[in-house]
């Protein structure tokens, strides 16, 4: 038997009577996360453990790429985690989490092998703007820093998908949602967060302010008055 | 600021620097990881943590419902998460985990307020057999009883799906993997696991065989032959 | 003129004079099939001819390669068929038949000039699992050895989507619906059966039990449950 | 076990043998039917009977409503079945056979209860130009009558679908498919054919010609030419 | 600044001012415009100005290759445009209208190129009947002829898909809607119309019958009736 | 015959003679349009009139509502014309343009009707986060002023799905592409455009700089440099 399968018998018996007090209560009202959080399905990159959260803390898609697809008619499982953590759930903060070293972004940089996967090929269609981005303004990139910009690009192109979302796009013109997009370094031991305003990543820092990917943003009325001139 | 979020700042401080053994040996030698596990995108259900599970461990998809759409045409992030999973990181085992309270079973249940989000009614369809099972057979259970019926069928139609993925049903008959269904009860503190051949969900427990839900089973090509009778 | 489509102007003098009671008793009561038939278009396999049914017996779906698609949201004919076949016709046997020499086997096994019809390489996809099966675990079968091989798994594969469709799930955990598998060899003369419990072929002979794909099988409500220990 | 089921003992015994040269014949050479013929999955309507064929005869697909969508990207079996039998057998007549007291037309009719088979109603989309053909011209229609006239537009917009399909409108254009629209009306013994001339249906009489919905038409290259006045 | 841009500015002082009447009228009824052109992107094809409109006149579709998908469960702009049309302002004509020197018609004749906009060479293939046509009778047309046989094959496929839509089928058969097929050619300063009896396309002259595609036709309920004889 | 039908006789006659010259050239040498519009299909805006342009100037896509669906793997007319503009043609200035009293926004604003209409009902989905966003924020909108700030929103809207567009985000990233927002208000003789920074529209005006939604953004190569503190 796979010896990691095998773990799961210390749950009963470890694991859930040490935090049987905090299961407890999830259990009795419920969950109310923060946050959702968009990442990787890499087994190297554990959400709660970079966030450092506990049960109850992260409402969590996982999938190949931390894709977002743009909102359309035919409905995916990331779209309908999205409508649930912001309809049912009310998250006030979305994060889209890449990270270095992603299989699938060497796969957008480099397609070859992707003929024996072609639902990988399709999926990663939706990263299709990074990889353009990259050939079109830095034909001159090659292997590793290659893969970094079109890691760095797609983490851009998510948020970009995330806000043609109907939910969020409302959301965040009530002035209630903000959408991080964050790449994870794990050689150099650092998250990187997007700055939506001049479309840099830099590192997050306690003494700096957090940057944010787009800012949550009132409407008001007055905008859609006729102009009065 | 969300007080989550800013967690995050830990990262580079502390945590980081605790296990830089373990992802510098992960960024060199890239992950492998043993199993890929379909689970809820729940907050309060961290596959790691039922697992103990390390960086490097487990490959994870989360999604609402933890849902594995059958094999289709149409791609999407799912069936690309375990084409990837067992192509490209040959992955042995594949766990389907449900859970107990889950937001998506009750929805199931009893769609109620689901109107407002169709994307979310749209992916539930997925689960569909599993509300049409217990309905058509148990149409007098109510409640928690009706949800936790729901949950446990979901399990199995998911794995029904599973079985539809051609490169699943390829890697069980060369007797490489094997499908799991569990169900977390946080309530009870309790992991069940599917077994298969009775159809029965039974507590995981360490002096017991692992139950699962379909075993790899390797063909011989004399099955294949002409009848000689 | 094709002498073919000439043979319709007997229908009125001769055919239907002959069976005019039996027409009769099925335009006054409707039809009550007993069994769905999903098989080949092929022109050399007549369910009807096969089944010795009569007009009345048999609700029949045809196309290319026997397919039945999984589940999924975007419907089509077969899908459709097969619901109406379990809700409105409440058919209590369902046959998923292939046969030896099958132009859409030989296309799964060989894509060699599928270029030139698109539409007939995608609806093969729908079969991929069976050639994955025998690529992978017995590349060294050739022509009719291959092509055979991937007719059975074809068949297997097909009862695989037949359980995801939500009807046909709640069937048979009503303990109402069996599902059957059958191969006819119209060079060795031959129906093979699918015995789904040993995952092996077996000729149709009236001195043995019938081998079924896939049995009813009630569920029972103390499944679900709480384990109690 | 289901008696009709258990006929098929007698196929090796009785059945096979009787037609074993025939048999095998079409093992050896192949099939090479003249015409496809589409038709309803209603077990009343026997193709093969209507048309007095022997195995080798017809290419059949079936399915509820005797439905050819229209082409488009998104494949399917009707549509593969079509391209099949045109491009790699060179059939000569495509016929799409609708027939009286047709339960997918007495739903599009009247979709009450279609709540129930939300697959059945998406399909039966594709037969929506019938019923609006006919509850805007001929609003005062009940019952019967509007069932019938439904079945006939119904054959009509199949036909037009078929029109659609690169496949055939190139075997028109090269004078080499002919379509047909046939109506099998089980109560009164009589097969109809559109006459695409005129709209109308006439009953098949072998002492008159017979009516075609869309006749082989070569195009001549001179019709391309620019015009010379 | 692009130079074209900067012309809007004069909308404000120059030309609303001139033609204030016209929309203050069209501003106070609303509009509703006597048909609808499907017409081709290309820049040097206004069809205001082909048919001298003025404002209110034409309802206008516009995309790559005046393509009108066939009527299918996946909407898209087209058929929703020609739904509004047809049901929301009750146009009587529907004109699809090609032209000379066409882009995507050259890449339907010529896929050269495509592999670089898969978007575009998935949209052409709403119009392979056209290129299959040519190609099936043809083969000998080459370059500008080739191109010129495909357009106006296009403009015959395209008017065949616009059969398949309900509401135009329905308006037809109410004897309310006519479908023109027009080719405009740069060049030779002409619009050809589709005579859809013979197939052929003719000069459109004021002192000749306007060609039409296809006629509105009122069904007679008469049509309906079982047949007497 | 439909009196406006009638005006095409005079192509030949008057409009092309007139114009021949200009004809001539955009024979020869092709066209090279220097901007795309995505307008309405409203026969009131006739964007050749608005711009002033002439045949040759202007790229043009036009159907119900001014819409752009986000980009994704099933492709249709828009998402083609965009590609074909800006890859085999490019254009560097993409104007989507909206309009008062648009009946597209009506329908978004009170869908009552619209079930007559399930394809336009589907494609306005394209503007579900406009009607979310005026719902969220502004509940108290009513009437005219309502559909004002849907039509304002859903121009964002689509800015938002064009930004999807790989062709379209790589060109913004080479520093080639600007997208402008429209509305031209045919009561108030007025064209605002969107202020991409603000989210404000302005009135154009020719003694002030041109409000742009998106400005073109060059990328530097040392912003995806690996952090050097
Ligand atoms: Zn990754
Ligand atoms: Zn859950
Ligand atoms: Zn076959
Ligand atoms: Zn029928
Ligand atoms: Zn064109
Ligand atoms: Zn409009």
């Amino acid at each position: 038997m796979n010896e990691l399968i095998g773990r799961v018998f210390n749950f009963e018996k470890t694991l859930f009577p040490a935090s049987s007090e905090l299961f407890g209560k999830l259990t009795t009202h419920g969950q109310s996360p923060k946050a959702l959080m968009i990442s990787c399905a890499d087994s190297r990159i554990v959400p709660e453990q970079i966030m450092q959260a506990e049960p109850g803390d992260l409402f969590v898609c996982r999938n190949a790429g931390n894709i977002v697809p743009p909102y359309a008619t035919l409905n995916g499982g990331v779209t309908s985690t999205v409508e649930y953590a912001v309809m049912a759930l009310g998250v006030r903060d979305i994060i889209v989490c890449g990270h270095s070293d992603c299989g699938a972004m060497k796969a957008l940089s480099d397609p070859t092998g992707l003929e024996a996967m072609p639902n990988v090929a399709a999926w990663l269609k939706h990263g299709a703007a990074a990889e353009n981005i990259v050939s079109a303004c830095h034909s001159d990139l090659q292997g590793k820093d290659r893969v970094r910009a079109i890691t760095l690009e797609n983490i851009i192109a998510q948020i970009s998908h995330l806000r043609t979302h109907p939910a969020v796009a409302a959301g965040i013109a009530r002035g209630e949602i903000t959408l991080h997009g964050w790449m994870v370094d794990i050689h150099a031991g650092q998250v990187l967060g997007l700055n939506g305003d001049t479309g840099e990543f830099v590192p997050l820092r306690e003494d700096r302010d957090l940057p944010v990917a787009l800012a949550a943003r009132s409407r008001f009325a007055t905008e859609y008055a006729e102009a009065a001139e």
